[in-house]
């Protein structure tokens, strides 16, 4: 699969990685691919139209103050009939609720009605996205969106960075994204008590 | 220990139900006692007044988007110098996020100073409050507030619910209680993809 990962930051690498090792051709977007660090395993990085462009699967890695705007850069047209793989929160750094108000995701939905949007892995840190072996034991990756196709191949990705299919939870619409969005107050708050970010979460339904 | 459990609803009533079975001396304070049907097991139904009156502990069970009216009315006096365990969110039962810009627990603390605010118990339904071991496996609850001697006495508690220590996270400050409440957006996402509200969250740490 083709994947064009938005935001060079840590999390786009990192996912970056990981897919290409599971044999997809991922391409990174930068704003200013020549000013970036190079990719610590080769992963192209190139401009944010030529990530989008060649991409099936679109993933927003930028900040989620910031996406919005990006996408809306890119412009409905290029990402009309790719699947948008929306990894981000649209909180600031310092926590200001204010951009919670709704979700990212819903407002990227409504922005790009063409475009299939899935809210998945924001609940949790980069290092365990691509690695939930690395926990103590099995934890839970929530789905948000309104397409089942998308939510499919999504699926597929998640699988490839090592989730099993027992760990994926389908919340339902793209409007349940603002809670998977609002968990990261939650996490912040855990990350504080345990002193890590490295942590999962796991669903414990009623023992049958 | 004595408990003043405000709110006669189904929260309220559950919590006062499984106290009085661990051996506390349980009241649940209503605004109409006298309107309100009995408790299933005989746990007095008194005024908020009262109920406040004769506790140690006192139990923030009412609606959260009422709760800082109701404590107001019973004013700072009555309750300096008591815990208050809250267990309320302060959002309505649509979902309406603009009574989520801060937290419940937060102002309840800035209200009433004197009277050291708990928050815990809120991201779990209430029939999983009083049985944790009616899940598949070991969960987690979480804690907020200032005040650690009130903290000792709240973990007290939650053992009396059922609650082993390794299963309660302590986040830290009154003002962690914010993720403890914008958790329950997620717990509706949760509860609508298990079809079921009786689930808990497991905190799953990086294997050792």
């Amino acid at each position: 699969m083709r994947i064009g990962i938005l935001g060079p930051g840590n999390v786009g690498r990192a996912l970056a990685g990981a897919w290409r090792a599971a044999g997809h051709d991922v391409v990174i977007g930068s704003r200013t691919p020549d000013e970036v660090t190079p990719h610590d395993a080769g992963v192209p990085i190139v401009s944010t139209a030529s990530a989008v462009d060649a991409a099936d699967v679109v993933v927003n890695a930028t900040p989620g103050t910031a996406s919005l705007a990006l996408l809306t850069s890119v412009g409905a047209p290029a990402l009309a009939g790719k699947v948008l793989l929306d990894v981000a929160v649209g909180m600031t750094e310092a926590g200001d609720l204010s951009h919670l108000r709704e979700s990212l995701g819903e407002e990227l939905q409504r922005a790009f009605p063409d475009t299939p949007v899935v809210k998945t892995l924001c609940t949790i840190d980069r290092l365990v996205m691509i690695a939930p072996d690395s926990l103590e034991g099995p934890s839970t990756v929530f789905l948000s969106g309104e397409d089942a196709t998308a939510k499919k191949t999504v699926r597929g990705l998640l699988h490839d960075l090592g989730w099993p299919p027992e760990s994926l939870l389908d919340l339902g619409g793209i409007a349940t994204a603002r809670g998977q969005e609002h968990f990261s107050l939650l996490f912040l708050g855990i990350a504080g008590g345990l002193g890590s970010y490295r942590f999962g979460v796991r669903v414990v339904p009623l023992s049958t």
